[in-house]
C-alpha cells in the first residue's frame, strides 16, 4: 500500500469521549456557559484532536511548500518565476512576511523547494526538487499522476518528519507565482462554483489581466475536462506541487493527530484538495483568516468554516497561520489556566 | 478648567506626516504593495498616534472598570449585583477570563472599583470607590451630572497613572452585571436605533427576560427623554460608571497618543460616548472583536469601524481587547522587521 493510501486510512474521527469532557470543563470555567464562543470551540477540537482535555501546543512549525507554475508562461501572473525563489531565499534569510509573523508566533519555519524553476540560493532550504516547475497546462497537464501522488507524499514525509521532532502544531504556507491561478482552477472542478467567484487578481493583477487569467482556466478545462470525482486527476490536470505538498501536510496531521492550522486562499485549495481525498481530515484543520482573494470565501464554504479573523491580505506564504497560532494559544490558556466555579466554592 | 476639559482639549489630530512615512515603507516592505491588509492599516494607524514609524508598543496594561448598576433591581439581568465584586476577585487572584488571555498576550490587569456594591475581598484592587452602585435609573436618574464627570475623570486619572509608569498600550475592560442594559439604553439614544437591533441576551437571558429588558430602558428613555446631542446627560439618565471609566480612558490616551485597543460591547459603548464627547478620539482606538452581543454591530457602525476578529464571545472584562494585543504585536514585527526591497538590491 503506498504512503498516501496508509495515510488516509490511518486518520480516524476526534475523540468524541476527550471532547465530552472537554465540554464539562469549558462549562464549569468561571464564565457564562459559551461566552468565550469560538475560544472554546478552538480548546473543543484540540481535545477531540489530540485526545487530552488540556492542551499545550507550543512547538510550532510553519511548512511552507515551493513550486513554481509553468501556466505562468500565459502571463497569468504579476511576476516572473524567478522571484519565487527569491521569496523562499527572503524566508530562509528571516525577513519576509511569514518569517517575520512566524518568529513572532513562535513558530519555525521549514521551507520546503519541490519544484522552484530556479537553484537555491541560500543553504537551508530543504530540497526535494522533483523537477523545475510543472508544465503549462494550456499544452499538457500540469504533471503527470504519478508526479502528483509522490508530491502528495513529500508532503506527508516532511510533514511526518517535523512531527517527529516534537512539532505539535503545525502552519501551511507556500511560494509560487501563479498559485492563485491553479488554486481557483482546481476549485472551479471541485465546488462548480463560477469563475466569477473564484479568480482574483493574485499579487495584483490589472482588470484585462484578471480576464485574460479566467479565460486561460476556462480554455484548460474545456481541454482536459478534470474529473471533479476524481481529487487526483484534478491536482494532475490544473494543480501544483505547492498544493499538493500542502494537501499532504493536513493528510499526515491528521493521520498523527496533531492540529494543523491552514493559511489562505491557496492553503484553502490544498484543504479542499485534502479533504476530497479524505472528508475526515477536515475535522484536524483551524482556519486562520478570510483572505482578500475572492475565492476565500469558496472555500470555507465548502469546507464548512468561517475564518477567526478578517485580515484582508493576501500575501500567502503562512502569513495568516502564524497570525491563528496566537488565537489558538489564548484558546489554551483559557483552558488551562482560568479558574473553575469550584476554585471560588460555587462548584 | 476641568481635567474632563483639559484632556479633550488636549487631543489632537493623527500625526499626518508619520503616517505618510510609514506608508512609504509599507510599501516599501517585501510583499505586493497592501498584500498584508489590516496589519498594514494598523501600523498605518500606530504611526499617526505616536508620531513614529516604528514602534513597540509593548508595555501592555487593561484597565477594568468596576461598577454595579442600581436598574438590576428591576430584574435585567442574569446574575446578582455580589457576582460583580467576586468576578473582579477572581481578576485579581489570576483566574477570570481577561487575566487569563491578558496574561497570554504580556498584558498587566488593573482593577479600577469605582462603585461595586460589595466591599473588596483581596487586596490589589484600585479603590476609586464613588458610592455603592448607581440608582435605578427607573426611580431616578442612574446619577447626577456631576458625578458622570467625577467618574470619568476617574478614568482619566487611572490611565494618566498607568501611562506615567510607561505603559505604551492600553486595553479597556470592565465588570459590572447589568451593564448591557445601559450600553443598549445609551446606544438607543446616541445612535437612534431600535432596541431590537441594540438589545441583546447579556450573560445569558430567556425570551421573557430579553423583551422585560427592551420595556425597561423603553420606560428609563421616556421618563427621562436624554438629550442625545448632550453626552453627559445620556451618561447621567441611564449609564454606568464603568462606561464612564472606560471613556475617560480613551479620552486620556487621545490626549497622551497612546493607543487604546477596545473589547467588545461594553467598551463600544463606552467609546461611543469618549467620541461624542470629543470626535478625534476615535482615532486613537483599534477595535478587536465583533462581539455576540447584537448591539456590536451597531457600535462598528457608529465609529466607522470594523472588527479584526469574529469571536462570537460575550464575556467582556477585556478578553477581546487582550486577543488583540496578538495582532498589534504581529503588526509591529512586520513593520519593524520585514525586509524591504531594497534589502535584496531590487530597491
Amino acid at each position: 500500500m503506498s504512503l498516501l493510501q496508509r495515510t488516509i486510512e490511518s486518520i480516524k474521527p476526534l475523540d468524541k469521549q476527550a471532547m465530552a469532557e472537554a465540554q464539562k470543563r469549558l462549562d464549569y470555567l468561571l464564565k457564562p456557559q459559551g461566552s468565550l464562543g469560538r475560544l472554546e470551540e478552538i480548546a473543543l477540537q484540540m481535545a477531540g484532536i489530540t485526545g487530552k482535555v488540556l492542551n499545550n501546543p507550543n512547538k510550532k512549525a510553519i511548512l511552507v511548500m515551493c513550486n513554481d507554475n509553468g501556466i505562468t508562461d500565459e502571463g497569468i501572473a504579476s511576476f516572473p518565476r524567478t522571484l519565487s525563489m527569491l521569496v523562499a531565499d527572503c524566508m530562509l534569510k528571516g525577513i519576509s512576511g511569514v518569517a517575520v509573523l512566524g518568529k513572532n508566533a513562535g513558530a519555525d519555519l521549514r521551507v520546503v523547494d519541490l519544484s522552484l524553476e530556479s537553484d537555491p540560493v541560500t543553504p537551508g532550504i530543504i530540497n526535494r526538487k522533483m523537477r523545475r516547475c510543472t508544465s503549462n497546462f494550456l499544452q499538457t497537464t500540469a504533471m503527470t499522476r504519478e508526479e502528483a501522488v509522490r508530491a502528495i507524499e513529500i508532503g506527508i514525509e516532511e510533514t511526518n518528519k517535523a512531527i517527529d521532532e516534537g512539532y505539535n502544531m503545525i502552519g501551511t504556507g507556500e511560494v509560487g507565482i501563479g498559485n492563485t491561478t491553479t488554486s481557483s482552477a482546481m476549485l472551479h472542478v471541485f465546488t462548480g462554483k463560477s469563475l466569477e467567484i473564484l479568480v482574483g487578481r493574485g499579487a495584483g493583477l490589472t482588470d484585462e489581466g484578471l480576464e485574460h487569467k479566467k479565460e486561460v482556466i476556462r480554455k484548460a478545462i474545456e481541454m482536459h475536462k478534470p474529473n471533479a470525482s476524481d481529487p487526483l486527476d484534478v491536482l494532475t490536470k490544473v494543480g501544483g506541487f505547492d498544493i499538493a505538498g500542502m494537501a499532504g501536510t493536513y493528510l499526515a496531521c491528521a493521520a498523527r493527530r496533531v492540529p494543523v492550522v491552514m493559511d489562505g486562499f491557496i492553503s484553502g485549495a490544498a484543504a479542499v484538495l485534502a479533504c476530497r481525498l479524505c472528508p475526515e481530515a477536515k475535522n484536524y484543520i483551524f482556519p486562520s483568516h478570510g483572505s482578500a482573494e475572492p475565492g476565500s470565501k469558496a472555500v470555507m464554504d465548502d469546507l464548512g468554516m468561517e475564518p477567526i479573523m478578517y485580515m484582508n491580505m493576501r500575501l500567502g506564504e503562512g502569513t495568516g497561520a502564524a497570525l491563528a497560532f496566537h488565537i489558538i494559544g489564548a484558546s489554551m490558556a483559557m483552558m488551562n489556566n482560568m479558574g473553575t466555579f469550584g476554585d471560588i466554592g460555587m462548584g
